[in-house]
Order: structure tokens, then sequence, then C-alpha cells
């Protein structure tokens, strides 16, 4: 107990230690991330997103027969209740490239109101299953909501298909190529979890309140949709199609180097944890570049290696981060750029539900103070009418 | 820049400074709260709503000429868009007590997608005429959700009345009494800021990734949501009716000392930050007190009166809170529990607005670090038929 406030943290709360957790680890000197143990490298290549849900929320891999009642569990959960479809289909669209994400954020709040366990549920069980439920109807709306946005009629998910195959199956209608899934699966897997990014830490502060798990996660979509964060993968993208797939790599340098004269922050570059490349960036750039050379369209990954080269030559502590190599193999994949930012919180929401169920566990109301520098107290009150 | 994160945080963040503002003081140790240097006390007895809106807004009170302008834009944005009454209408209702917070925060963030500005309209006067229409429309959607929770229809708001009383009125389709009027005042003046609350920080921490004002509200609103903040007032009521208006004060007596034999928390009691009488408390107590006198309903604020003779005398250093007699004010204006804390929000959508505001104007991500207790790194990654 302490009368006023006594240790004042840098600005953004930086280095600044908030909680212990057992999920993720990071080493911004060393290039490390790791979930539950796990180094980034060895799950990119080798596990599946619904693997790594079972880690985030379990701190350990699945057996055989485990996996299969989570996927199980996923698989029943995909169907999107009649009235959210409704509702879905009723909310306006702007072309501002942000519904996606208002969208979402409605959306998931609305799942609340037709979640089977009811808002006051609580257990340890029934959030778990909530967990479950989020993770496959985040992807279930997004997919529904992309196709919609191009024109076709929802897609019933199919039982058989992975979480990542059936996402882009319910988004194109077609039978995803193994490749395809591939590099979405791998996507998944490197955005599911950052310790404490700004999304999965505003999830915490309103779980700390015991707040119910969807208020959390649509926090966590309010938070990710900022430019400073998940915003920025379309927003890479948008630099790219400003710049132009027919682009010289003369245009593509008078862009940057221009950008860079006015001191204006590139999108996907530069993080606050990491002090060398952001690991998940080297396996993004590898898809980049492998997704472009099979499908013809390796431009978007020539355009962005160019802008890496230019950017590190005039920066060389900047790195590209999650959201640079994203973008370019998202667009290569065929999904639409207001897509992007929700199809990180397809993979986040894995991450944030692992933060929440642990924040319920060992519970305690996240409030700091602020530091008061407004008008000198007391103020005299003067009554309106002598003012 | 370091290695790794360099302060360790007392948990929950207690004590730590995130960041610095100029709109709220809060002394702990003497009860002192002020908003931009007014003493709540001054303002609780003569400021309205709307004053207290001008205040946190701009730092200062406003001229007359100022408040009418503010006056003139909160009733212009009253009305809420038929697509979002429609939703409204198709929510559907579970009865469990926290529906309220459930339809505020979908409506809320469905209003995203008919805000005139648009999610991507980010200059300064944009964002300030949103944090307006934000203001008047959570007090809509509340009325109105109330107003069809009991059966009736959506009342249009009423141009010729302050903000307090048209929420009444919306809410109830009658012409409230004065008295009635200005004790609502008051409890949304009492309300409308609290410094780095939950509620507030977690708005500020979505809008540090420079998301729009509405994801940042639907933040708040998810936070306040949680029985360890804005839920607590709702769960207090539901405690004396338990009790029962009819109860002698032998039953209160014994209900409240099982609980304490059991060390169950006693909604309403106790504060992370005042080691004193909550100031707001003081004020609410007689409201309750006031109201129930003048409505022949004063058992509630008896029943509270002994609950919190009883708490003290157990622990001495255990004081109400702002929820503690809001909860018997409330229930004595006529309000459902279910709007209890959806009330609450209607005040604090002043104080978010102004802190997220505040947030964009000098804006750095609020990212910490977790310190990492999970399975020791590098596991080694077994695959699925080896495990």
């Amino acid at each position: 107990m302490s009368t006023t406030a006594d240790i004042k943290a840098k600005s953004g709360l930086e280095d600044v230690v908030a909680t212990s957790s057992a999920i993720c680890h990071i080493d911004g000197h060393e290039g490390v991330l790791a979930y539950c143990g796990y180094d980034i490298h060895d799950l990119g290549q080798q596990a599946t997103f619904e693997e790594v849900c079972f880690l985030l929320w379990h701190r350990r891999l699945p057996t055989r027969a485990e996996l299969g009642d989570l996927q199980s569990a996923l698989v029943a959960a995909r169907p999107l209740p009649e009235p959210l479809l409704r509702l879905m289909r009723s909310l306006p669209t702007r072309g501002d490239g942000v519904d996606g994400m208002d969208a979402l954020r409605t959306l998931t709040s609305a799942l609340a109101h037709f979640d089977p366990a009811g808002s006051a549920a609580d257990s340890p069980s029934a959030r778990y299953d909530k967990a479950v439920r989020l993770t496959a109807q985040t992807a279930s709306i997004v997919a529904t909501w992309g196709r919609m946005g191009m024109g076709g009629s929802p897609v019933a998910p199919d039982p058989a298909l992975s979480h990542a195959a059936n996402f882009l199956y319910m988004l194109t209608a077609e039978r995803p190529h193994a490749t395809a899934v591939r590099a979405f699966d791998i996507a998944l897997v490197l955005h599911a979890d950052h310790e404490l990014n700004a999304s999965t830490f505003a999830a915490r502060v309103a779980a700390a309140t015991l707040t119910d798990l969807h208020s959390a996660i649509v926090c966590g979509i309010g938070a990710l949709k900022g430019p400073l964060h998940g915003g920025a993968n379309a927003d890479v993208m948008r630099m790219l199609l400003e710049i132009g797939e027919d682009a010289s790599d003369e245009r593509v340098e008078s862009v940057i180097r221009a950008k860079l004269a006015r001191k204006e922050k590139i999108a996907g570059f530069g993080h606050r944890v990491y002090r060398t490349e952001d690991p998940r960036a080297t396996h993004l750039r590898r898809m980049s570049r492998e997704l472009g050379e099979r499908s013809g369209q390796a431009r978007w990954f020539e355009i962005s290696q160019q802008i890496e080269a230019l950017v590190r030559a005039e920066k060389p502590n900047l790195y590209p981060n999650v959201d640079f190599y994203s973008a370019s193999t998202y667009y290569t994949l065929g999904i639409p750029i207001d897509l992007f930012t929700p199809i990180f919180a397809v993979s986040r929401v894995s991450g944030w539900t692992a933060h929440v169920l642990e924040q319920y566990a060992n519970n305690r109301l996240i409030r700091p103070r602020a530091e008061y520098i407004g008008p000198a107290y007391p103020q005299t009150f003067v009554p309106l009418d002598r003012r």
C-alpha cells in the first residue's frame, strides 16, 4: 500500500513486466519466439494450426487422440447461427478497407447472444469450450464475410477439411491446392501468439475484471484493427499496390526513397520487442517467394524484397516484421486486402483465448495509475451564469 | 533499449504509472477525486453531465454558448439508425442478468457501420464529433434496450430534455420528476471518469494501436462488464434482493456475517486506489437515502446502511465504493437491474472518449512484456506419430 503511485513506467509500458505467463517466450535480441517452449521455426515447419491451438491452451503438444478430439470440437463449432448470417448480410460495407475488422468485431460480439453456454457461464470447462467455439467461429465469420464481399453465397463448412483448408474452401467455394493450404496453415501457426502484444494485453485487461470470454476477445479484435498492430498487413499491401505490379525497379526505389526522405513510417517494418529479424518474417519471406514462383505472380515478392533492401540499407536496425511478407503471401493466395487483418485475428484468437484463460486462472484486476498533469487541484467552480 | 524487460511490476500493475493524463486526479489516501482540477463534490452539487462532458473533453468548463452548442450536438445525435433498432429487436435475451452489457457491446460496435464519418476518419475533429455521437447514442441504446425489455415500444428522444431527463424519458415513456432527473444527473456526473480504471485502460491500450474510436469504446464496454468493475453495481442489488425488502435487521445481519465468515467478497466494497471513503459513495449514500424517503421505499437504503455498518465493524479499512449505494439509488429510481452496469457505461463513455482522444493526441503503442514461466526453451518437437 502506498500513498501515491510509486513506479513510473517508460512510455507505452516499454520493458515493463505486466504479468507472468506460461504461453510465449520471446528473446528480442536473439530473435527467438517460442510457444510453450517450442521454437517457432520447428512449429512453422512441422505443426498444424490445430496442434498449436492445443499447445497454447494446454502448454504441451497433443497426442493423436487428443488432437482428434479437438479437431472434432472445432469442426462441430464451425457452422454459424442463422441469425448471425442474417446480421452479416444486413451490415453495410463502405469499401474503406476496414470493413472487415468492423464486421468481425460486431459479429463476434453478437456470437455471445447465441452461445449455448450463455455469457454468465464461467467455470473453467465452460470457458475452455467457448475458446474452442470462438476459434472455429472466427474463421467461419471471416471466410463467409469475405465470400459475401466477393458476391458469393455462404459456403457450408466441410467437416473433412483442416482448419486452414476449410477456411480457404469457405472463402473461395473451391477445394484449395495442398500448397495453398500448407502456406495458409503456416501463416496461422506464425500469427497464433506473441506474448503481451497490444491486442492480447487489451484482452487480458478486460478479462481481469472477470468479464466473459466474448467481451475479452472483442477487445482483442478492436485493438488488433489499429495500423500500429494488425492493421499494418493491409497497409503493406496498399503500399505495394500503390507502387504497382508493373512498376520498374527505379519506380520502387523512388517511391521508397521519397517516403524515407519524408520520414514516413514504412508499413511492415520495426517491432517494439525484436532488435533483430522477426523470426516469423523469415518464414513469411520464404512463403511469399515460393507462392509467387508457383503462381507466376512473383512480382509482389520481388518488389517486397527490393523494399526490404532499400529500407535496410538506409536503416540497418529496422527489420521487416510479421506483417511485411504476409501481405504479398496473402495477396498471392488470392485473398482480398480487406481480409488481411481479419485473418490475423483468425489465427490470434487462439493466443487471445489462451491468455484470457490463463488470466482467469490466476486473476488480479489490472489497474495502473496515471500521472496527473492537468489543471491544478483545486479549481474554483464558477457557476454557468457567471462564466 | 534493453536486452530483456527490466521493470518487474507489481501484480495487476498496482501503483505503476502507465501514462500521464490531464483528465483525472485521484488522491487515494485523502479521498480526493477531481476532473481537470474540479473536485467531485463541487461537480456533484453544481454541474450537469453535459458540463462534465465538456470539461473532460476540453479540460475547462464551458461558457453558456459552448454548452449550448454541445447540447445541440448531443441532441442531434440521439436518434438511433433504423437498422440498429432492427438489430436490437433481433437480439435474444436470456434473462441471466448480463444481457444488457452484451447488447450494449454488440450495438455500439454496430454503430460504427452506420457512423456518418466512417471508421477510417481519423482527424482530431472527426474523432471529437464521434465522441459526441457515441456519448449521445450510448444513452439512446441503453434506454431503448431497457424500454423494450419492459415490453414497451422505443420512445423517440425529446430535444427539449437534458441528457439525464431524456434518458429517463426514453426508458419509461413518462416525463420524469425533477428529483429523479437531478439524482440521475448526479449519478452520471459521479461515474463520468476515474483515471486509469480497467475499462478506460483497456480503451487506451486499444486506442494506442491507432484503432478507431468505436473499437476503443467497445473495449471499454467489454471490460466494464466484469464483476470486479462495473458489473459490481448489479451484484450489489442482487445481494439486496436476496436478502429481501422485508428482511428483519437480524436476517440482514446473519446473511452478511455468514458471507464474512465464508470470506466471500461483499459486492460494492473496497477499491484498488482509495484507502478512505470513495468520495462518490458519500453522494450516492445521500441520494439513496433521499430517494428512498421521498418514494416511501427507504428499506433498500436502510438495509444498505446496515450492511455498511456490519462490514465496517468487521473490516475497518474496507469502505463502500461507487457501486454500493448506486444499486439502491437506481433501484429506487425504478431502473431494472439489467441496466445498472449499462448505465455506468452511459456515463463513463464520456471519460473513455476523453482518454482515447488524449491517447491519440500523444500516442505511443502500449505494449508491456510478460515474464515467461512456461516449459523450458527449447523443447524438442516430437512429430505427432511418435507422441
